[in-house]
């Protein structure tokens, strides 16, 4: 089995400014080498308030699904808070492989940072 | 032996516009400790189409090969399609330590990121 | 318990020029899965003067902190050097998880790296 | 024992243009917490010609080295040479913390990248 069912980001933080062709964003990149379909659970937690934990996402075996945190929107409807830092617990059901991405657009030109999940071992 | 086999890189992606005199592009970048020439093969997953899995590239002993994503072919000719997010498989038959980059010229000046790959345990 | 009680960042350095509305900064973003508060010391670490060891944050259960070191004062009211190289040592009582960010605004559009952490095991 | 011997980094590369007010540069950023001097030997490896392995540079106990790659020569005088692609090996006589950062100023802004290097166990 390929992957770990846990993974943690901590860094996470939306943009609220974009400037040019591309929004600011940030993306869960998500590889499911399983047999089965993955379903993605994301808390999202923050400095002053209760974690965030009804947002879900799925990946297909043998295929990557790049999670758009701008777009998600969890069970009741609610988007990932812009512009307040937060930190990401990536769950699923089948072992998946996790990065970290963010495309910053706020000033002239974009940045780009990535970096690995930090996985959970179980 | 130094390093590992096989390695996950979840997220790609080739920018399809590029600014100023670079391109935009990705690379994976191999180095190989062993004695043997290296023979790296490399599988793209998508988001809605099956994996492409015939794409290859060496690296002799004691060598570096930064395998330019945006100019490798597979066996039929195919290139890696640009503006889509893929993951990468990178399998080899000797183990290899491999890093993930990506050059962004997008938007009048150039984005950069990178990260080690994710080892898979044999 | 998920995390580890010590991480090291051996990069870090707070670039002194800022342009645009954003302060050139770094940040240490750590994640409190644990019951406990977290007490989360850091230690920098200089290439010709002795280290410090004096800076303190905290993050509560179920929180994250994105600790600032343009902001962080130690307990003599001394700021993190600016314009010269240091790494970190974070030591905490609980475990965590920890991530480390650089926005530098030095050169007309801002630029961006993180990395994970070095967790050490204990 | 903080820390590993041994660290690998795939992607290296010294950007040959500069603009603006600092230079394309790489940096291997080394954190010795042993007690001993560190003696740090760096390896180099490319895709066509023989690996250089005559680079070295040290670290005090408990002191930080951000050892600059465009700056360092090795016993002959030699520099590490930019424009083509390498990679690195470094080597420790006592357990160290490697992590490897660039700066690319090359199109009108800066671009930074840095990751934690490979470690391997001995």
């Amino acid at each position: 089995m390929i992957g770990k069912k846990t993974w943690i980001i901590p860094d996470g933080f939306l943009q609220p400014k974009s400037l040019g062709e591309q929004i600011s964003h940030e993306a869960v990149c998500v590889l499911n080498l399983s047999n089965e379909n993955a379903v993605v659970k994301l808390t999202f937690y923050f400095e002053d308030q209760e974690p965030m934990d009804q947002f879900q996402a799925e990946c297909g075996s043998n295929r990557t699904h790049h999670i758009r945190l701008d777009k998600i929107a969890d069970l009741q409807g609610n988007l990932v808070p812009r512009g307040i830092p937060y930190a990401i617990k990536v769950d699923c059901n089948v072992p998946i492989i996790v990065q970290h991405s963010r495309l910053d657009t706020s000033q002239e030109a974009l940045a780009l940072f990535t970096t690995m999940g930090y996985p959970i071992e179980q």
